[in-house]
């Protein structure tokens, strides 16, 4: 590359775009580690972009219209912080650059959106930025069909890398999107041919500009360091009917010794190679050094969209008052106070009714009640709609001729639902749920670790959650997803017992703003064991006294979900022998684990031996509870799976592994000597 | 569909395939559950291929040079049970048949290749049999380059519906296939345009002829219903240099009231529908009535590959007794008798030598010792081969012009990879191992689970195993996922202390025969801690006295990698204050759990407190071990992490979260009270 006529060409363009490489460069040679390469080679597209384009007021950066910009590419971090420090958002000040990758810094290896607001999301595991920006321009769809283009019209952007197309979740969300004719959808390929072990051509040979296309994109191919060619891409791109894939050839490390190799993909420290680079881009600045000049070029960017920020106000309070409330309460995350009241009623009725229903039939219910009073709510299905009845009556299936629509077919692509579903709550105005067997948990589990990790209050739907789902066998047959999902740290996992405890779980998951939520629901019917109306939301203890002892206590039963009406009968016949056994409903580990510990000791008494009940592997969590925490509180015994499972119909299996009644009252026996 | 006309134009195909239509309609209704409409669909294609093109004996299964053929849409099952039924495959007895999805029957509601021989791989979760497919593929080309074409010489097929194509693994196993030209790799799409909730459009519009296309395969439509066009496809796509994929337009559910709707999809149980659908073939039998004519004409293709295989017997036999016991090793999954002496040669070296190395950095000495004894062994990382250290000076680069490299650069595909890598396995004569970081075990889990489920020796190998990798933040810093693969059964997870464990670690991972392993390994140096040389691998016995307590025992430090250095500090600094401490090294929790009582009592013995020492949370299975599995053992506490890590260097990262040998000081004095 000619980096001297790329300067002359166009010394403003080239100066904004100097600045952000040479953050990079001293940042990541203070830390001494990061990634340096991807932000200096896609800084000509991020400063055209930035400059011309992206809607947004540095000085406001949750201001619900503004374009969003998502760097799927994480590992290039210095791009983002680069641009939001040169723009003036105040979270990103020159001691957080010069801090990059230490402790207690926002700015952190990898972009987190938790840790400063104007990134959006968190990236680094590949394809996730691309994926959740899906969810993103359908949260735009969406709102804007609700509130009308005055309130709600803004692009999504996307900077993408080769590791990014070639994760599978790039195709679930490319196919995705194209079905969805997500116009407002743009994403540039930093098309720069390195990946770690070398060209891109050791691993994939694809044509990507194919591949999109194929799935109904608009592409355009350009020189991703010729500022007109952004611009003029960018342009055509927004006034495209489809998502637009911008192909941007680049240089890797753009004027670096290692420019387009691998090693240019990673840190470059070298303190004479820094100094050439510098040298090259015309830049006799010291580090962290950006001439006045250039600084305020870039604020006043930054600065730019206040006026379109004020006139969206404006527009925003001709919204009725009642239209405004909803917009910020969703933003907020803020459950309609009619909620409870709501799910008390529905609860009272079940209590009444004592319905045998599978959990996942009861969640349906759930969502008959909830929907229509949270129209913030998008539900959806990876194509087990009926399955995972996630679907209620009063929805509207979303589609380019329904964008009011609020149910999403996602397709058989668990991955690239998780990943939408956060792309949504991320946006801000939108709940997300979705559903799909909980086996499956492994597909969309990369999404749903960040879920967790972001703070956001997605809800998973997994149904069939253990071998009563029968003769589909062991692949369909979860029994280590509870423990997996509830390793994950803040994660909620649900295993509501009956249709009052699916009720407790939803209004838990549906009042949450910073926890994901995995509710685990039954594909088998199971009966009513809340037979007695409680106002009080009990699940959200995570565990409570649901059939006490009587006379002297010796045994308690822990159980969840469809083994808890098992320890009812269980407890039926150990009472019959004179053995005095309680029965605690654990719908919710997470959740008891926050109780004191006063209300823990009284639910879990020690003294009586203890037996849990799980279709499920022991690892799941239970030697907490069965054990105590320190040791020593109790004998204790579970009874679940420790193998996968097999195909068969449900109860047999049950037997089969010898999940039932009879074998809890033998294992309450052995205990007790 | 005019089926009088099909059915004239080709009688004797047609009664082929209204076997495998009635015997699948027929068991479906039988169970009362399962998947009719696919292998309705399929019937043709199934039984051209089966008929003209697939190589393979009924009565030998198992021969290494049958073509293998996989069927990606695993939920209809019943359609290779059809096959394997006529063709006279003895696993698949007609009361097999009858005993669908029954307790105990080999006919599984998915096909499980661990019940079957004829099975080659365990599918239902879409995708995963297409992606294995291209590990079948590699190991074909690589095993020819390896033995030569006259003993290794076959072809891969497979069926894949829409869900494979929808879910992202199929993108990454669609371009490592174009790029790596696995010419003889075959892949039928069943175009139905049907899914669970309605017709594909729904979700996609994609058009997967430009689709494959783009990544360099091979396409061409058909009608899958012409036994003709069938038959020329086959033949023009084993002639191509490209991988090939035929888009074959289906009818779900041929003949059926259900046919080309999304009721086809399951389990069509109507009586008098079935009788319909039965007289519209022509096919007046009753229940599983196979006429004789129609049975032989099968027995026959199934019979047919005999000649070949006997022919092939005799071109094997030509083959030098070595490579004709190194081809048998390999098969059998035996580790070469060398294996045990070189690792022990390696392990005293080291404990002389005792060098500070990355556990990782460990990993890529021990392949240095094992890749030029065992020549089965095919490894590999997902764009990592510098950090994952996975790639021995000796392996070769496997690509079209080197078909004998044994090192794959799966490119940024985690799942894809772990797909392969199954593949490869189950084909036969291959031991893969493959990289990546070990927090992006989520991106792979969907296949290292089916490892296990399958019970086949695919060693995952995860490198920067905890928040000692550092900056890159918690993205890429695993807490969980320790938790995730100890829950998972059948998979040992091993996290050697240094490089003498790292070496026991990796022979047990290559011996195991039925069993994936997940190596767990640093991104920092940890020293040698096993300074003295033992023959035996401790490390199988999962859990050893490191170092005895001096004096009273009154505490014992239960550690695993990273942190047992860690646990020999403390003890100094307890042993110094007169607290006499036991270090216990625990590499492989599963492998201890193997241990009868007696071992296991005698490494954890009851009464002294216990500390367990991990960086990744305590659900992790520390609670067995820590508190004992029915309780009361010992007053115990776990020193680890609670939360998701953070961006900082990594010896910052463990003072922030706590996890000091100070810590383990003061929790060990809090326990003694």
């Amino acid at each position: 590359m000619d980096l001297t006529a790329l300067r002359n060409a166009n010394p403003e363009h080239w100066a904004k775009a100097a600045a952000i490489r040479t953050l990079t460069l001293d940042a990541v040679a203070a830390a001494n580690s990061g990634h340096s390469g991807m932000p200096m080679g896609m800084a000509d597209v991020a400063t055209v972009l930035f400059e011309k384009h992206l809607k947004f007021d540095a000085s406001a950066p949750n201001w619900p219209d503004r374009d969003r910009f998502i760097l799927s590419a994480g590992h290039g971090s210095m791009l983002i912080y680069s641009l939001l420090y040169l723009t003036g958002n105040s979270a990103v000040t020159l001691d957080e650059i010069k801090n990059f990758r230490q402790l207690g810094a926002k700015t952190a290896g990898h972009p987190e959106n938790f840790l400063i607001d104007g990134v959006e999301t968190t990236t680094g595991p590949l394809g996730q930025g691309i994926a959740n920006a899906v969810g993103f321009a359908m949260a735009e769809e969406i709102q804007r069909a609700h509130y009308g283009k005055k309130v709600v019209d803004h692009y999504t952007y996307v900077i993408a890398g080769d590791g990014c197309l070639m994760e599978g979740v790039s195709q679930e969300a490319i196919t995705l999107a194209g079905r969805h004719e997500l116009s407002k959808l743009i994403v540039f390929w930093d098309n720069n041919n390195i990946t770690i072990d070398g060209t891109v051509d050791i691993a994939d040979r694809t044509d990507q500009v194919r591949r999109f296309a194929a799935s109904g994109w608009h592409v355009i191919e350009i020189d991703g360091h010729d500022p007109k060619a952004i611009d003029a891409a960018i342009v055509q791109a927004k006034a495209s009917k489809k998502p637009t894939m911008i192909a941007c050839e680049s240089h890797i490390a753009l004027g670096h010794a290692a420019q387009d190799t691998s090693k240019g993909h990673g840190a470059l420290t070298d303190a004479e190679q820094l100094k050439a680079a510098k040298e090259a881009y015309g830049w006799p600045y010291g580090p962290f050094e950006i001439p006045a000049e250039v600084k305020s070029a870039w604020e006043a960017i930054g600065a730019r969209g206040a006026i379109e920020r004020k006139a969206w106000e404006e527009r925003f309070a001709q919204l009725s008052e009642r239209k405004q409330a909803e917009f910020n309460r969703a933003y907020a995350f803020e459950a309609p106070k009619k909620l409870a009241g709501a799910i008390r009623a529905f609860k009272k009725q079940v209590s009444e009714d004592q319905p045998k229903l599978a959990t996942r039939a009861s969640s349906e219910k759930v969502l008959n009640v909830v929907n229509p009073i949270m129209t913030e709510t998008v539900g959806g299905s990876a194509d087990l709609t009926g399955s995972n009845n996630t679907k209620s009556a009063d929805m509207g299936v979303f589609l380019p001729e329904n964008r009011k629509g609020r149910y999403i077919h996602y397709g058989i692509r668990e991955h690239g639902m998780a990943a939408a579903m956060n792309g949504m709550a991320l946006h801000g105005g939108i709940r997300p749920y979705g559903g799909t067997f909980m086996a499956f948990t492994d597909y969309a589990r990369p999404s749903m670790r960040l879920a967790a990790l972001m703070k956001i209050p997605s809800v998973f739907v997994m149904t069939h959650d253990s071998i009563g789902l029968g003769e589909d066998g062991p692949t369909h047959q979860p029994v280590e997803h509870l423990a997996i999902s509830r390793a994950t740290p803040n994660t909620y996992v649900f295993r509501p017992a009956d249709t009052v405890e699916t009720a407790e779980a939803w209004e838990l998951a549906l009042t949450f703003k910073d926890s994901p939520s995995v509710l685990s629901l039954t594909r088998q019917g199971v009966p009513t064991v809340r037979t007695q109306h409680k106002t009080k939301n009990l699940t959200a203890q995570g565990a409570y006294v649901l059939a006490e002892a009587e006379g002297k206590r010796r045994a308690i039963l822990i159980a969840t979900g469809s083994e808890v009406s098992l320890a009812m009968e269980a407890k039926a016949m150990l009472e019959a022998e004179g053995i005095g056994t309680r029965v605690v409903s654990m719908p919710c580990m997470e959740l008891f684990a926050e109780q004191d510990e006063a209300y823990r000791k009284k639910v879990l008494p020690a003294g009586p031996v203890r037996v849990g009940i799980e279709a499920a592997v022991r690892a799941g969590g239970w030697d907490r509870w069965l054990l105590g925490e320190r040791g020593r509180e109790a004998k204790a015994g579970f009874i679940g799976m420790s193998s996968f499972g097999a195909s068969a119909p449900a109860g047999e299996l049950y037997k089969h592994f010898g999940i039932t009644a009879e074998a809890t009252v033998a294992k309450v026996k052995e205990l007790l000597g």
